[in-house]
């Protein structure tokens, strides 16, 4: 199976390259081919250091869209509109959003779009085919790019397409220590989604660094 | 310090009730005075077969407003308004609210009223002097009576007055195995709250029991 990462450079991305690629063949999407290419070297080496097998090809998004089996849009919410009007061929896709549409005040705000979440959002913008599945999303982005430490996470995943999901919480099964909880259809996003400012609020007030949550 | 309970006859307030008991002087309140009493010597009962201290008053929830300290409003969302409604003297409390106004469809959904959220709409309730905080929405009701259980949650508190709040965190790191974590105003008491209908799905979907959460 191949896995695409739209936004495969930036630092969430990279770390998701980084780990999948030692278990998924790994197509590294960005903007810049050049960027993807450069990402990718990075997880050949990382590999390499550790004599871990390696399987990463770097390409524009456009190309990671139409040559992976599952997507993952690694990218900011602010990028979301922009980067879905420039791309096509997510019919039939499974996509996973990790996204979450947030506002920095005096605390970390919850800021989802009228859809009432991210993913909500997502699912009017790309064609009624594609899969779409909640799931990385309060997941601290340089714990990522760690990859000598594990990720003790659970990782609750949220969609309408059952096989879609059975296949996006059997990838997360599969990466270090993660632990993939299905939380049921895609209106349940939003809850997803916000856990991150709150976690993000906690690591403030609470002095403490990468807050990230399991279900017990 | 006295720690009331509004709806103390309850499933979660009765659990509240006989573990709070041990450790603080407990006014148990209900609309029917002699249902009270049953949970005090509910309480009482269970504390001497352990020989544990156990310190319990039996009120209406009217008498619990005016005495305690702390008021831990242990109702459902449904009934918030009317109980609010007939009680006075919240003037300068600690109120504390572990409400979550939710639905089950297909799946628990998170159904907040007009203000955002079930503290919130509360405050509208309560005079502007009341300090309320938001904490204990995520733990099953049911293990709160599981005496003989440890109870392992992490527990968000929100709330704009720091010292409820901080008195809030302390009666909450004094239960059990709880912890608590300040996850900042009570602006956030929609997420803590909708975290609630998120572990009912969880558990559901994934045949668990009493799903709780850890921050990690």
């Amino acid at each position: 199976m191949k896995v695409g990462i739209v936004g495969g450079t930036g630092e969430i991305g990279e770390g998701m390259a980084m780990r999948l690629s030692r278990i998924y063949e790994v197509l590294v999407g960005s903007r810049d081919e050049h960027k993807a290419l450069e990402t990718c070297e990075c997880c050949l080496k990382a590999a390499d250091e550790k004599g871990m097998p390696c399987s990463v090809q770097g390409l524009t998004n456009q190309e990671v869209v139409e040559g992976a089996d599952v997507i993952i849009l690694a990218i900011p919410y602010k990028h979301l509109d922009g980067t879905i009007a420039g791309l096509h061929g997510f019919e039939g896709k499974i996509v996973i959003s990790p996204i979450n549409p947030m506002e920095k005040k005096d605390c970390f705000l919850y800021v989802p779009p009228a859809e009432g979440s991210a993913a909500l959002h997502l699912q009017t913008l790309l064609p009624e085919s594609s899969r779409i599945c909640v799931a990385f999303n309060n997941i601290a982005g340089n714990r990522w790019r760690d990859i000598d430490e594990e990720l003790e996470y659970s990782v609750a995943v949220c969609g309408d397409d059952a096989e879609a999901k059975a296949t996006v919480m059997d990838i997360i099964d599969r990466i270090s220590l993660l632990k993939s909880y299905d939380a049921g259809p895609l209106v349940m996003s939003s809850i997803i989604e916000s856990i991150t400012p709150l976690v993000l609020n906690i690591a403030r007030c609470n002095r403490m660094k990468d807050v990230g949550i399991r279900f017990v």
